[in-house]
């Protein structure tokens, strides 16, 4: 069989390629059409179409958080990231570095490693066992008599991967977005006294909502609907969305705590160094951003009912635990709780229209022991709930959204993060569009 | 965030708005093209647009029947109702009337309820308290500080409700077709001695039949396969489709045993000034029906092997047990028995094009007592093994008309009542996109 | 209810009629533009477009393996047999012949048959009765006063079948290929002394993969993963792919005893008359066929471990266990493996886009007795092994061609029977187009 090793087809193919044209032009209209304070029209929530656009627009284009440097501490440790259509797998290096490639073998197409995580040296094929290396490039295919064979033609595709204060970010982009950089500064310094090269996973849990990945998101960027999370409610105050001056008779004295609380976690913050101020550029930069540190209700130290400690190891070279959360949300999929004795990462990847997976994991202080330091159940209890308590807040709306009675309704004004989210959302493909 | 109320969208979408336009034109083409007596083509009955079609010009535009006075007796009462991507609440107000509420609220698309049935207040919104009165209207949303939000702008939608005779009726259209006025004045004489105010509900099934809920309805419009029913051949009279003249001789008993069975049920009619001719509009109107008392076989009574009564309370101000069956067919989705001691009221919910949800309620006099008045499982038997054999039976046409070998069939004439509803519905189909 | 029997509504519909046009051009497209020696672009593995083309371009059009003799030696002996949307009964006749009928009832559409294989006189319908000869003629439909009812105008619709040698083949369209009778002239001489026709089933198996069934195919026609197959190597010489010249030192000793084994086969098919070349005319004519004789390693008589026969009885009227195994290849979906003790059948049918049904039947002398001469698990031990390994491997392929970062890769030179089906393919679909 003749075969000249530039025949490989340039596929160029993009995911709308395949989209009816006037399916497309639905979303460009809808996109220019949605009214600024509203939820978006029904099909970007339920349609198959409006999905593989954004998997084309947003997740094929921005910088995606895949996991930490708690999962994948030592050379040749990987994970496996999926998102709509895509794998990947992100490993570490001898160097140190991380590679994403995309988990799709050059030969015949087979998922190259197919565990959720592990260690590995070369990457093997299991069905033929064309074998990588850790950088992607084919270095063995047994082939008797191919002599025109060419394995450098045929490497495993390589994503964008980086690492940023312990956090791993991957982009599928030919060009990934170039303010990832300024946005990186931004939050090095609130992430740096927490040190998660020194933490460990606890614990991850993966929860498969029926519901559309930006429900999800705009569920996890208001508090408006706190009053369904019992168990959360413990530690944040429920002054979510007021400001002063109209604070009602009855939540006096809760503002008057969490004033206090906020004065003494400045005086706090100030005396260790650490950032606390509110950076929030949610829609006004291409990598969206929130940041900023908080106190926390009762003892003010963790995500418990009393407000104590979880873990009685500290992170990093911290020397307090009532230190609040510093809580950080990123465009488009992921946000973060970073304590001072434990770190929680969340990341909604899509699966299809109505299915997203939310990931959780949880991070405490690498020489923490289990049963001793924390106790497992106890760690993971307020965010377990809050999880299970947010899959069911996000499957009401896929079905309401469903049903043609349904029209954008408007966000409140606490709920101007969610307004924030959309905004980004919109424009970001407009200038996928564009 | 600035806003304005009066920039609630108005999106006007049509169901078929998002089908491609070559799928909507071949609806039309083969409604135009199906030829009198025979089964619809294939796509009808498995494409996923077709059905799209049908959710909007027959379960959009039609009175629908969503269930009795038996199921929402007391002010507050409600059940959920859901066909194609539709969740409706109906609910008996303080008045006694009753309302019929889009289940999709008006902030962020959240199901609203999420019970199949039960009694409320005021409806509260799970996700964010956002409260509506009985009527839809918005009575309290939270909302710190916002002063420009005007709460009645954001009413959950209506659709039209009505009540006759203990059913009760949903419409989704603007404007309801008019002539249901007269059809109830049809039915209401021979329903009103049966009186479903003074009923129960004693059960109710739910069964999935996979297969299109036009099929569903094809196989209850004819007795041609009744064979099938062992049971409920034993209340039937096997005479189904015969006319004087062309009786079999193996038949000729037992048609002179229905003859003087149907000569005792008139008579007794006539004493108790109970109305039996058959009134059969199938497709001769917009709100199709069919009505008529018929007896039963064996002591005639009820739908048991004997033929003897199920529950030992008559209905209403009823005197005699001996009074057959009165059975109304209405299009496009329900059927319905009342008997002297029990009525059973039968509707087909479309889910999927190939997936239909029927609902059957079995209702006893309000004062007939379980395990005294009437065994439950015996009541319940001869429907329930009916309706099981009549899933199975639409399941194989469902297989069958899948396969592109599949080509429209006769209807014979004993299934005249199966071409009344193709032909009701095709006009009403042809009318939806005139 | 007046109707002309001519009325009988010709659709002609063809499945891919209700593709959008865009997918049917991507599709010839794509087709076009294939590179040789490359596997096929990902809509071909993915699309539910491409899967209707494939359905009406090759599996409405060409001879597919349905089952053998065992498995319907009898007249009234039925299998039904469904692929994609089609379902057949497959039936022997009174004098021997075999009819296959489209399983869908003339009347309503139904099911006729239901169970996967059986025995029937006439076939009845479940739903109304209406019965149809052996030869699909409707032949009762009972129907009181149905005088213009013409029932010869509504009999099954049939396909084409054939018997060689024992094994059944259907052909849904209105003129099958015509070359196959010269492909039955090829490989009846191999088949015959195996005598099927004295052989009975002893064990089938069916297998549902999550793969495109050109995946199943492509799979089956290459060794190149055989290190995958442990219990299959123990039968088949490493040698796979090999040509003299090129082989590698540590196979050296494997070469010389293949060398040996294959002149010892050749010379005992010489004593016996049996036919032994290689032909193969895989993508060089319309039904394309491989066959041919091959030594199997150890003892050389069956696919066991030590490669001891697996069944004291021999096939036929052969007198020696020592013969290897006739392999043949028929495009597009079938596969089979005659040994001197036992036969085994493979074919692949198309259920979805990602979905194909891998039936494997092994057949033994019908005079072998089950615990004596055969033990049941050891008999498929092997075959359903290497079934479930090739159901894995086929899957990541699958999960692989999802991504849009999969693209074609390259075919190596053992597997130029892979490049040889799917030369196959895109000639068939390119003809069909045409």
């Amino acid at each position: 069989m003749a075969r000249a090793v530039n025949l490989t087809p340039k596929t160029g193919r993009r995911l709308t390629d395949s989209l009816p044209q006037d399916r497309v032009a639905d979303h460009v209209r809808l996109l220019a059409e949605r009214p600024t304070g509203f939820s978006l029209a029904a099909p970007f929530y339920t349609d198959p179409a409006f999905f593989t656009a954004d998997m084309e627009g947003v997740f094929g284009r921005h910088w995606v958080f895949a996991g930490s440097i708690a999962e994948l501490p030592d050379a040749g440790d990987y994970i496996t990231v999926e998102y709509g259509p895509y794998s990947l797998i992100v490993l570490r290096t001898d160097d140190g570095g991380i590679n994403a490639l995309h988990n799709v073998c050059r030969h015949r197409g087979a998922r190259v490693l197919t565990a959720p995580s592990g260690t590995t040296g070369n990457l093997v094929c299991q069905y033929h066992s064309w074998t990588y290396s850790p950088e992607g490039e084919l270095i063995h295919a047994s082939a008797p008599g191919e002599a025109d064979f060419a394995p450098g033609c045929f490497n495993l595709k390589r994503a964008h991967a980086r690492e940023v204060s312990g956090l791993i970010f991957v982009c599928l982009a030919d060009e990934p977005p170039e303010d990832f950089d300024e946005v990186s500064a931004v939050f090095e310094p609130y992430l740096a006294p927490h040190d998660l090269s020194r933490t460990k996973v606890a614990f991850q849990q993966e929860l498969v909502e029926e519901g559309n990945w930006k429900l999800v998101m705009e569920n996890n960027r208001e508090c408006y609907h706190c009053d369904g999370h019992p168990e959360l409610a413990c530690s944040l105050f429920p002054t979510w969305g007021l400001t002063d001056g109209i604070v009602p008779p009855h939540l006096a004295d809760v503002w008057e705590r969490n004033l206090s609380a906020e004065l003494s976690l400045q005086q706090r913050c100030a005396r260790y160094g650490l950032p606390y101020e509110v950076v929030e550029e949610l829609d006004t930069r291409i990598a969206g951003i929130r940041i900023s540190r908080e106190p926390l209700d009762g003892e003010g130290e963790s995500f418990s009912e009393s407000g104590r400690r979880l873990s009685k190891k500290l992170l990093g070279d911290l020397r307090d635990f009532r230190l609040g959360r510093c809580s950080m949300h990123l465009q488009p999929n992921s946000w973060f709780h970073f304590l001072s004795d434990h770190v929680i990462t969340f990341s909604a990847f899509p699966l299809e229209a109505g299915r997203t997976l939310v990931r959780t994991t949880w991070l405490v202080a690498d020489d923490a022991v289990e049963g001793v330091d924390y106790d497992l159940e106890t760690l993971t209890h307020t965010w377990k709930q809050t999880n299970l308590q947010d899959k069911a807040f996000v499957e009401l709306c896929q079905q309401g959204t469903s049903s043609p009675a349904y029209e954008p309704g408007p966000y409140m004004k606490s709920e101007y993060q969610v307004e924030a989210f959309i905004s980004w959302y919109v424009q970001r493909m407009q200038e996928h569009y564009a």
